[in-house]
C-alpha cells in the first residue's frame, strides 16, 4: 500500500480515549456529551489534530472539524471530509465512534507520511451527540451540518436538566457558526460493523451501499380490562391477544419482505400492558414498531401492512386500535464514486471488502443528504454493540483504518511525488 | 316471606360505611386493612352488631364476629355463620364485601323480628384482608379461620412498611385466638357477582355452585437482545414474539375446554418485556398467567398444555423458556345443603335463583374446607367490579340479602313461633 497507517499510533488513540469515562478497562466507557468524560475526550482530541499540524474549528454545536491543507492543495478546493464522533451509550464499547474518529486523524497522519500529493484540502470531523443518549436526538452534530436541524433548535435540546447549549459552554465546546457538509467535496466514515457479516464471510472491510431508512411507529390497541376469573373468554375484549397477533403479523410481514430483498426488518421493540396484573384481563397495549429497509417503498409498504393487519383484528376482536408514525427518515444510498474509491484502496492493500448495507443509523445519512457519502465498516466480533463486549482486533481496526486512508487519498486527487 | 328485611336499614349501614375511605359519593371507595378509614369502618359494624344484641369478638388477625344467641338455641349448638369482608381495593365499589357483611347482620335483625325461633346461634362474620390490597395476600382472614394459615404468619406480612400485627395493633383491632371455622355448622355469604351473568338472565339471586380454583404461573421467555436495524430477520432470537405465540396458544386452549365445560378461563394478564426499547429486538419477556376453573382436572391439563407450548416455541425459535406454578388453589364445591336452602328460601320469597359458578375468588373458598359453606350472588349493573362503576341496585341488594336471610333461618333450624 502507498499509504501506511501505523497500527501502534492508532491503538494508542482509541486506549487514550477510552479512558474518558472508562466503566471496563479498555472495554467499556460512558461517554455523554458535555460530560467531564466528553470534555476530555475532546481536548485530547484537539490535541491530537493539531499536534498533526491540523487547524481545529469547533461549531456552535460543538462539532470538532481538524482541517489539513497540504501543499500541494488548491486551498480553496472543497475538502474530502472523514471521521465520525466520540460520545457513547451510557457503557458503550471503546470503537463506535472514535474508531471512525481517530481513524481518520490516522488516515491524514498516513498520508502525510506517504508520496501523495493530494489536490484537496482533507478534514477530520467528530459530530456531537451521534448516539442521542443525553440529549435524546441521536445524529444531532450531523444533522445540523446537514441543514437538517438550526443551530438553535439544537441548543435548546434539553438532557439532565439543562439545554446542549448550557452543556457545551461548561465545558468550553460551544462554538460559531455551523459546519456545512454540503461545502465538502466527498464524505467517508469508518464505524465498527455491529454485525457478524464481514465475520462470517471473512471479509476485511465492509463497503456500504446504503443506510436504511427508519421509521418508528407508536401502536396503541384498547381492549376491556376486566376480572380475569369472572369473565368467561367468550366475553372478553383482550387487548394483549389482539396485540400478540399484531407482533406476530408484523414478524411475518418483514420475513416476507427480507426473503425478497435481504434487507427489511420489523420490530416490536416495545410492549406496555395496562393494569399489567396477573388476574385482570389487559385492557390496553402500546407497542413501538422499528422498520427498517434499504427500500424506502418497502418501508411504506409494511407500515401499510401493518395498519391493514390492525384493521383485520380490530374487526375481528372488537378492539379500537391506533397507529401512529412520529418519526421516519428515507434510506440513504451511498454515493458511488466513494463506494469505487474505497473498492479500489481495499485491492491496492489486498484486503478483501464486502458490500453490504448498514441497518444502523449513522451520521453520514444526513451527510449524504447534501454530499457525496460513503462508508467502511470494520468487523466487530460476535456483532456485539452498545455494550462493553463489543470488539475489533487491532490488526484488524488497522487494516480498515488503511482503506479509509487509501479511499480518503483516492478522493483528495493529486498525484505521487 | 315469613322473614322480612329491611331495605331502609340494609341501605343505611352500606351508605354508612361507603363514607369511610370514600373516593366517590356513594360510589367509590378505598378501605385498606389498618387505615383510619377500615378503623372507622370497623367501629362502626361493632357498634350496630352490638346494637342488635350480638356478643362480638375480635381475633389476633382483626377477624370480627358478633354472636346472636336467641332463646331459642342451644348455646352450645355450633352456630350457622355468614358475612364477608369490609376491605376494599383501592377504588373500589361499596357494595364488595359490605353487602355480605351487612347483608348478614340486617338477616340477623329480619330474623330476630320474625317467628323464627332458630335452634342454632348465629355468627355475622368480617373477615380481614379479603383484597389483598395491602398484605398482598388476599382471603386473609378466612385462610387463618379455616386453619389454612397460622395466626403468626399472618401477622408478620408487610404492607406499606409495616406488619399486619403492628397495622391492627395500632387501629386497636389485634385480638386474640382464631376464629374457628371448622366449629360452624355451616356458613353462607352473600356478595355482588362482578358478571352479568344474573342480569342477562334476569334472575333476582345467585346461588353458587362452585368457586373455582386458581392457578398462577409464572413463564420467562429468553432470546437475545438485538440491535433492531443491524440484526437480519433470520438471524433474531426474538423473545416478544415467541412470547406473543404462547400468549395466543394460552387464549386458543382456554377457548376449547370453555367451549366443552362452559366455565375454563385462563387469561395472560402481565407481560414485561426487557429491554423494551423500540430499536431493540426484545431479550427477555416474563409473563404472569391465571388459569382457573371449577374442575381441577382441566386446570392441570390447562397448565400442562401451556409446557407442551412452551416446548414446542423453544424448539421452533431457539429461546429459552421457563414456567413455575407458585400460587395453587383447586377449586372449593359448595355444600348441597347450604344451596338447596338458598334455593327454598328463594322460592318461599318468590325470588327467581339462577345456579351459577364464581370465577372469582372470595373467603368462602377457605371455609368451604372446613364446614359446608354456600354463597349468593347479587346482580351487578353491568358486571363492573373494583371500581366505583360497581353497582347494585338497593332492590335488588334487599332482595339478594331477603334470600340470605331466609337461607340462614333455614340452616339455623328450629320452629317458628
Amino acid at each position: 500500500m502507498d499509504v501506511d497507517v501505523s497500527e501502534d499510533r492508532l491503538r494508542e488513540d482509541v486506549e487514550a480515549n477510552a479512558a474518558f469515562g472508562e466503566t471496563e478497562p479498555g472495554r467499556g466507557r460512558t461517554n455523554l456529551t458535555g460530560s467531564d468524560a466528553n470534555h476530555a475526550a475532546r481536548d485530547r482530541l484537539v490535541e491530537r489534530l493539531e499536534n498533526a499540524g491540523l487547524s481545529v474549528r469547533v461549531d456552535a454545536v460543538g462539532n470538532i472539524a481538524g482541517r489539513w491543507t497540504p501543499e500541494s492543495a488548491d486551498p480553496d478546493a472543497a475538502p474530502v471530509a472523514a471521521g465520525s464522533h466520540l460520545d457513547s451509550v451510557p457503557n458503550g464499547g471503546i470503537f463506535d465512534g472514535p474508531l471512525g474518529t481517530y481513524g481518520a486523524l490516522e488516515a491524514v497522519r498516513a498520508i502525510q507520511e506517504s508520496d501523495r500529493e493530494p489536490a484537496r484540502p482533507v478534514e477530520v470531523v467528530s459530530f456531537t451527540e451521534e448516539e442521542g443518549a443525553r440529549f435524546a436526538s441521536g445524529l444531532l452534530g450531523s444533522s445540523v451540518a446537514a441543514g437538517e436541524r438550526s443551530v438553535e433548535s439544537a441548543l435548546e435540546l434539553e438532557g439532565d436538566g439543562r439545554t446542549l447549549a448550557d452543556a457545551l459552554s461548561t465545558i468550553g465546546y460551544r462554538g460559531e457558526g455551523a459546519l456545512d457538509a454540503s461545502a465538502w467535496d466527498s464524505w467517508v466514515e469508518l464505524h465498527v460493523e455491529q454485525g457478524t457479516r464481514l465475520e462470517d464471510a471473512d471479509a476485511a472491510v465492509g463497503v456500504v451501499t446504503d443506510i436504511t431508512g427508519i421509521t418508528h411507529c407508536e401502536v396503541g390497541v384498547e381492549g376491556v380490562a376486566d376480572h380475569a376469573g369472572a369473565t368467561p373468554m367468550a366475553d372478553r375484549t383482550d387487548a394483549l391477544t389482539a396485540a400478540s397477533e399484531f407482533v406476530l403479523a408484523v414478524e411475518d410481514a418483514a420475513r416476507e419482505a427480507a426473503a425478497e430483498n435481504g434487507t427489511a426488518v420489523s420490530t416490536v421493540g416495545s410492549l406496555d400492558v395496562s393494569p399489567n396484573a396477573t388476574n385482570v384481563v389487559p385492557g390496553r397495549v402500546e407497542m413501538g414498531v422499528d422498520v427498517r429497509d434499504v427500500d424506502y417503498d418497502v418501508m411504506n409498504a409494511l407500515v401499510e401492512e401493518a395498519r391493514d393487519t390492525l384493521t383485520t383484528i380490530a374487526a375481528d376482536r372488537e378492539v379500537e386500535t391506533t397507529l401512529s408514525r412520529p418519526f421516519d427518515v428515507p434510506p440513504a444510498p451511498m454515493a458511488d464514486r466513494v463506494r469505487d474509491a474505497a473498492h479500489d484502496a481495499a485491492d491496492r492493500g489486498g484486503y478483501d471488502a464486502l458490500d453490504l448495507h448498514s441497518g444502523a443509523a449513522h451520521d453520514s445519512m444526513h451527510v449524504a443528504r447534501v454530499t457525496d457519502a460513503g462508508m467502511l465498516f470494520a468487523p466487530s466480533e460476535g456483532g456485539f454493540s452498545h455494550s462493553p463486549r463489543e470488539w475489533t482486533d487491532w490488526d484488524d481496526c488497522a487494516a480498515a483504518v488503511s482503506v479509509l486512508a487509501g479511499t480518503i487519498a483516492d478522493l483528495a486527487g493529486g498525484s505521487e511525488r
